[in-house]
């Protein structure tokens, strides 16, 4: 399946320079960019090889102006990072996977119920009195305890494990590995040295709209819900401990660990490897840089952290540029 | 069910400040309490919703004196948090949710042997000669390997993997996707550049009352047994390699990574994403903060460190001040 | 089975100190050696445990000269460490535990193709038009999606879940719940403030004698492969984003993560709870410390790196030195 420059620019309300009959069949990275392939310059860092791309079709952004001779037929778009994504979802539609019914060697409860079109894979287990949503795709070897809410058009990958009576959204996406409703980490000293098990009756609640990456845990709350909120996005190897509240839109990227009693902001951006300090609140649009530690509130909305125990971004730039100077033997100590 | 405030207070060798008739038949949080139920206020920074909350019953410390009005009935106890966990022990025991038999598709071999009212879930796998002792549970889809041994009123959760030959006390808890034995990572360099695998052939031994966090990873040892002793508590994502002791009753905070044949003493509290490099001792009853690089040998019982490579907690602390200053544009560099 | 000191040193080409009868039926730990084992000293550490040790032989380094009697009969070697290896392969190759045949339990797709003396173990899945090369071993509890090629001699055991299309070579191990192909973590925010995802098209490519440890992530590529090249050993818990190249023979220890597009030279060695920032590039040889942030290009071969973000070892000493100095109240600012 060909499509053409023009077709392309059309789809994407963008510009053409260069030929508008120029075809291309696949998509391919800028760095190995061959003739019938369409690429695409998001980042500034690439641009070098713009210029010796041999690809047939590239999408740039609209404010970017080449700085020399570009062999490919440009479409000039808003955002061409976005209109990737546009142009793989056609695609992907095109030869898309869903599948449907309900493997014989999947174990469902004659109390679960499936809506229209769900697909129940080898080896997939589903309790009592659960409900999976129209749609939704569960993937061999899933296991959805008692009780459990799967919403609509959900993907639940090889493998996950939902413990029972937690609630999970529609068009949610939920990676293989990924434990949602392990027993928060809950225990109470006693008087010879050892610990006590505080009982973890609560749930997790995931909206709609998440992705949840490998492998991540999701405990569930003492009382009442863990909570990860409409639009949320998480990458893989993250740890939510009970009770934490995580705000919509925020995305986090992988191996971050927020401890319990947590509340995240909404349309926060956080880091790989952060570690979140238990019981305190981050404000809105937090930007929160990798292997940062969070120990105490985030009070100002936007706010932009680095370090352990973290400080203001520019902040630690300085601080760290005198530690480093310190580092080099000179006289100044 | 409902229980009032005088009963509670029998329970709990408590004392009531208002109305020994007040009734609650849940439990919720200090921020969200509504009539009828029951909360608990332990960490002071919560005290402010004290002063609002609209539940019937509220369990404090003995120690703590209101500032202000409170609509609840109070029960004063030695512990609040002690005391909830107890109340809901109560409340669980109603409604336990012990399984039994073999689900008839699992699969365990001839030579294994399951003790009296052992639960065997869906698709679980157990391998031969392994012992699963009375009372325990084996959810759907956990792998347990050939000549492993699990103790007594033992939990494991879906999708919790045991390499051959491990062994598990009593009373364990073991959350879903832990991973129990698998190889220690060792290599030894050749020649050519290459690696050459060094086979593990010891095993992993999990002393009695530990709980085992969700996809946590113990390795098996080199030679001999990696060691978690008695009453250990790892959370979810923890790292522990070949040849590690971690004594008993120590606890463990989520991603926290522990390379080989490091001991930790008994006793010890330690933060989430703390790393711990191979070969070295910590003394019983260290408290390590969240973070910490620990690169050496901990030689003083209840040493309390932070920082990469960690030092004490206060000196880090000051350090730190001076390292922040730094990066106000201070003059003093 | 016994051996003898005389048949071990002519095995090893190692030089014989003390009774060249002396026999030993298994390995031990130095620390723990007893009449009838077989210990070796590979880490100087160890040495004090040498001359209390009861092991019948002990092998060490022929460079090494022992300051005080010692009660075993040594065998001298070139390197103790990789000895040990050889011995115990021998061992080790002695109970084989190859397994053969498919589980009744298992279910592989019709269009799959395995190759001679493959095992796929009860409750395996295989999905359409994969094939797994000869002598390879499948665990229970696999899966393997669609169109995924497993090489010859590999070990895959349980829980493992390999995505659609992911290729793996010859002599790979992969360990439980480790997750190939899982989608990389790519969306693009959109004007109401949520975000869309990027289709993910690619797939993952393990080359040959690999190994992955547990619950490691690897994701799949936005197109074209994320790429492990040949040797590569990675720990568990590890992270690797999207589009991320490893070079051949480095190896990683536990819970380092690697961000979206960034390569890792070769033969580097990378120590646990480590950062790589998106987009840099990794200098062949290149030694990183635990913890380290790398937040930018390593130019310089064989570099060695610490610190958060990260400078040479040394440097990172220095100034970390002066740092602490400033936590014990000096007077210097």
């Amino acid at each position: 399946m060909e499509i053409s420059a023009k077709v392309i620019a059309e789809h994407l309300g963008g510009e053409i320079v260069g030929d508008p009959e120029a075809k291309a069949s696949s998509v391919a990275r800028i760095e190995s960019g061959r003739p019938g392939t369409l690429c695409f310059l998001a980042n500034p860092k690439y641009e070098h090889y713009l210029y010796t791309c041999k690809a047939s079709i590239i999408l740039i952004n609209k404010t970017f102006e080449p700085r020399e001779a570009v062999s490919a037929t440009l479409v000039k778009v808003d955002n061409a990072y976005e209109a990737v994504a546009s142009l793989l979802d056609l695609l992907n539609a095109l030869k898309s996977e869903r599948r449907r019914g309900r493997a014989f060697s999947s174990r469902v409860a004659w109390t679960a119920k499936l809506g229209k079109g769900v697909y129940v894979g080898a080896m997939a287990y589903i309790g009592k009195k659960s409900r999976i949503g129209k749609g939704s795709q569960i993937y061999p070897q899933v296991y959805i305890g008692d009780g459990v809410t799967v919403g609509e058009n959900c993907i639940i990958y090889p493998g996950v494990k939902v413990y029972k009576g937690c609630r999970i959204g529609n068009n949610c996406i939920i990676h293989a590995g990924a434990v949602i409703g392990s027993d928060g980490f809950g225990f109470a000293p006693t008087a010879d040295g050892s610990y006590k098990k505080i009982p973890q009756t609560g749930i997790v609640t995931i909206e709609d709209d998440c992705e949840i990456g490998a492998n991540t845990v999701i405990d569930r709350s003492t009382m009442g819900t863990t909570l990860i909120e409409k639009g949320v996005k998480l990458d893989n190897l993250i740890q939510v401990a009970h009770n934490v509240t995580i705000g919509s839109n925020t995305v986090i990227a992988a191996q971050t660990g927020i401890a319990g009693s947590t509340k995240i902001g909404r349309s926060c951006m956080i880091g790989g490897q952060v570690g979140f300090a238990g019981h305190i609140h981050v404000a809105d649009k937090a930007m929160i840089g990798a292997q940062a530690g969070i120990m105490a509130d985030v009070k100002e909305e936007g706010a932009t952290l680095m370090g352990s125990p973290a400080i203001g971004h520019k902040e630690y730039m300085r601080a760290y540029a005198v530690f480093r100077r310190n580092g080099r033997g000179s006289k100044n100590q």
